[in-house]
């Protein structure tokens, strides 16, 4: 397996959870530190850290204590690959459209030719 | 949980793995029958039809058999999904530097001013 479909493999497995995409949503708004991370959920403090550790293992982000706070920051680089990973689909998926529109018109077109 | 949420939670799963992601990078071309599909994989049948039933399961492929023939069509609706979501939170992203960028300057502005 290369290291792009390894990277893609974490993104999108961190992704597939939505208390870890919530905390990508809020990270997105700026760095956080765990405990502005926590409010928001009604969760265990040891199971908010393993999304975390989770979300850090895949790249999406990092972290950084200073003194005892930790705080998060969104790595947006590693979300906008697998926006990209998808938008090059959806670019093939439209390009066969417009193959298919092509086609039909061309039919059309020999039919009333012939017709 | 919602079930946009759970619609989220299985299509980010589906894709959490390369096997998966080529055959929905193989079905933006269009319907592939499972042989087809089969064929660019040294995956024993069971396996791949293993990964056919997690991405059916997300909603990203359909299949339907005639005779003996099982062909397999990309949901892009489904795909349309995930990315919407992801530009959601790059959207989100980008306004939060564009307000940075806009307070540095006002910053440095007022440095000037009062310089």
């Amino acid at each position: 397996m290369t290291n792009h479909q390894a990277v893609l493999d974490r993104a999108f497995h961190a992704l597939s959870d939505p208390t870890r995409r919530a905390i990508v949503a809020r990270l997105v708004q700026g760095p956080a530190s765990v405990s502005d991370l926590a409010a928001p959920f009604t969760l265990a403090m040891p199971t908010l850290l393993q999304h975390l550790r989770v979300l850090e293992g895949s790249g999406l982000v990092a972290s950084r204590k200073t003194g005892r706070v930790r705080t998060c920051t969104l790595n947006a680089a590693a979300l906008a690959e697998t926006e990209q990973w998808l938008a090059r689909q959806r670019a093939a998926w439209e390009g066969r459209l417009d193959r298919l529109e092509a086609l039909a018109l061309q039919l059309h077109k020999e039919e009333n030719d012939h017709g």
